[in-house]
């Protein structure tokens, strides 16, 4: 199949740009937002070589993209890492990169929680504290929406 | 005030490393991370140069780092940007890198309601769909959270 024949449309490569734009503020570079977008344009599992033709980026900067996004499971690989065979497709589990923040949020608030309680000046233990509060409840009331958003979803298919 | 007389104690380098270590996989460079824990610790106005010495780094990396959290408002600045005199602390408005992140998850959510509408193939239309949903539902709840948590707060102190 002669992949780059295929080239995106105006319209397709809008989003491209949109999608990329909105994310590199949060440290998206413009390769890996631009490989996200072109993954949820696709909805289907797609070869580094596609996605590198499609976007006009090299096949190393389409992969070095994917494996990025793999890693914080926006992304799911099926094949071997670096095989010329492996397919990327964006991942069908919506919660889970919001799971991992919330762990964070967690590990943070604990931390902060015993930096209150045993390092910090006795001027900072307050505020420190209260932060970890806050930390804490929000992780709990944010993985509480993402069940129930979870739930809402599963009952509406 | 000689400030690089008080060098971090151990207990504190501790809680600088895990707070930049636990940040490092979300785009937070290491300096970032530091200054970021660094403030935490502190919970007062600091000046750039107290920060490059308490951290051991130059004047211009933790000028950068400071402005970089800055610009997700996760610290303030006191006085001009780049002035010698400028002041940076921790910001005690916590909910506001939060409600940040609510507003990209309603700007995707609307991008790809969007695509899924006017751009997409129709077999990726109803996926794309289906996370925009998700996307404006889960804004939705972590905004009714971050307001909840914000009132308890208040009403706490």
């Amino acid at each position: 199949m002669d992949i780059s024949s295929e080239p995106l449309r105006d319209d397709e490569n809008r989003f491209v740009d949109e999608i990329a734009a909105l994310l590199a503020p949060w440290g998206f570079a413009p390769s890996v937002g631009r490989v996200y977008a072109y993954l949820l344009l696709r909805q289907t599992r797609v070869s580094v070589d596609e996605i590198a033709a499609a976007l006009g980026i090299s096949r190393a900067g389409a992969w070095s993209a994917a494996r990025f996004l793999e890693n914080f499971e926006h992304v799911r690989r099926f094949g071997s890492v670096g095989s010329k065979r492996a397919l990327y497709a964006i991942s069908d589990n919506y919660a889970s990169p919001m799971r991992e923040q919330t762990k964070l949020l967690g590990e943070l608030g604990r931390l902060l929680q015993a930096c209150a309680a045993d390092t910090a000046a006795p001027e900072a233990a307050a505020p420190l504290a209260e932060r970890a509060r806050f930390l804490l409840a929000l992780r709990e009331a944010m993985n509480t929406a993402i069940d129930a958003v979870n739930e809402r979803t599963r009952e509406a298919v």
